[in-house]
């Protein structure tokens, strides 16, 4: 069962054309991906709190398939594309009323010591958290 | 009862201290106002689809309590503080899982014909449903 | 001679009527702040950095007069217009192409140590550099 | 000579940890495309103004590479990576004052009706322009 998260396109997403302004696919892919790493018992605001670890974003990428526009309400599926040992993918599939796929979001995350900034393997039990998804 | 709309405080909306960006706080109020619009059913999406009226924002104020942090749930209660002939007032109070109010968010709507820009009667409908809240 | 920071209203800031959205009015607001406060020798994200003391805003309010549309040009006039002991009122007024006032926004920013969120004092120096202006 | 366009790394694009959060790279790499244009004498809000044309972004992806931090200052490098009968391709690079490339932002822009939303082809004059530049 994929993890799946409800938006609503408001009017602070739109642009003047009452379609998504593009930058605000990633921002709804990344409020789902929060709620879906809390899901996991992995709240990122935890993990920041705990200040050792974070997860910053070396890629992202999104295709733009349906206009999402003013009004309309879609859900965002979230799932694990790739598990490695220092980073992870996350693909969002943003899913419209009607079943169709309006979007797609995918994000390369890599675990880094926040002093320092290096690469280091993800935690354990977040890994096998991920690889149960 | 007072219309509620919960929130949750992601990364999109903190700054660097992990604390609420002030702007964010118009935007989850907006957020909340749209959904409370919606309730009534005048969603504003419809409204400017329809093309005729739009009701622009004339005067915004906040006031910031308490810290809104990374990782907070809050709700958003939405009433309205003044409903007159071209124009209402709504208020956003934001509280948090405790039951204090965190900030509180005022705003002026005006009415007006899209066309021309001009003030103009609030309609009767959307009157008499923001004067049963 | 005022401090004024130029800006456009580009897509990202505008709504699906081709107008600011109200909330990117403080975040314009903000940015021409932090231009003058880099320019008083006080920038932001060095203070910041040295991690003692923040200034968060307890009150913002603006005031919407003249639409400002997508392809709008405007210079955002910063003052202070209250200096307090622990804290002070910054005025930006964003003026049209016309000479015309199109908005103002009023922030108030209080001094906090940022272990324990207790307001202090300001410090002398920016006290100074803010009184000068 | 590519067109570059000045921009500062402020409050307002930064997440918790003081580094630009993600999706306000495209919101940077899109305030320095809408200048691009407005340069080629082709500005985006007289295009929508016109009313026939538009040209939404059907992909978008963005490599980080070094982190953008809260009072840096970049150049985003803006060039025409490809040009279709019915799209065009533009790259976005931000560089750093070091003269080091921190991020690379590419979008894909489609030209269509907005009654309809078909595809159709460049207009010879913009295209002509984005071939000159």
């Amino acid at each position: 069962m994929a993890f799946e998260y409800p938006i609503y396109i408001g009017m602070s997403s739109v642009d003047r054309a009452g379609v998504l302004f593009y930058p605000e696919l990633f921002r709804h892919a990344h409020d789902a991906y929060e709620a879906f790493m809390a899901g996991l018992g992995h709240d990122l605001a935890g993990l920041l709190d705990a200040g050792e670890l974070a997860l910053p974003i070396a890629h992202a990428e999104a295709d733009y398939l349906q206009p999402l526009r003013h009004g309309d309400k879609a859900r965002v599926r979230i799932s694990v594309s790739r598990l490695g040992h220092t980073s992870f993918c996350i693909s969002a599939e943003f899913v419209g009323l009607s079943g169709r796929t309006c979007a797609r979001v995918a994000t390369v995350h890599v675990c880094i010591h926040r002093a320092g900034a290096d690469t280091c393997p993800l935690p354990d039990l977040l890994r096998e958290r991920l690889a149960d998804t």
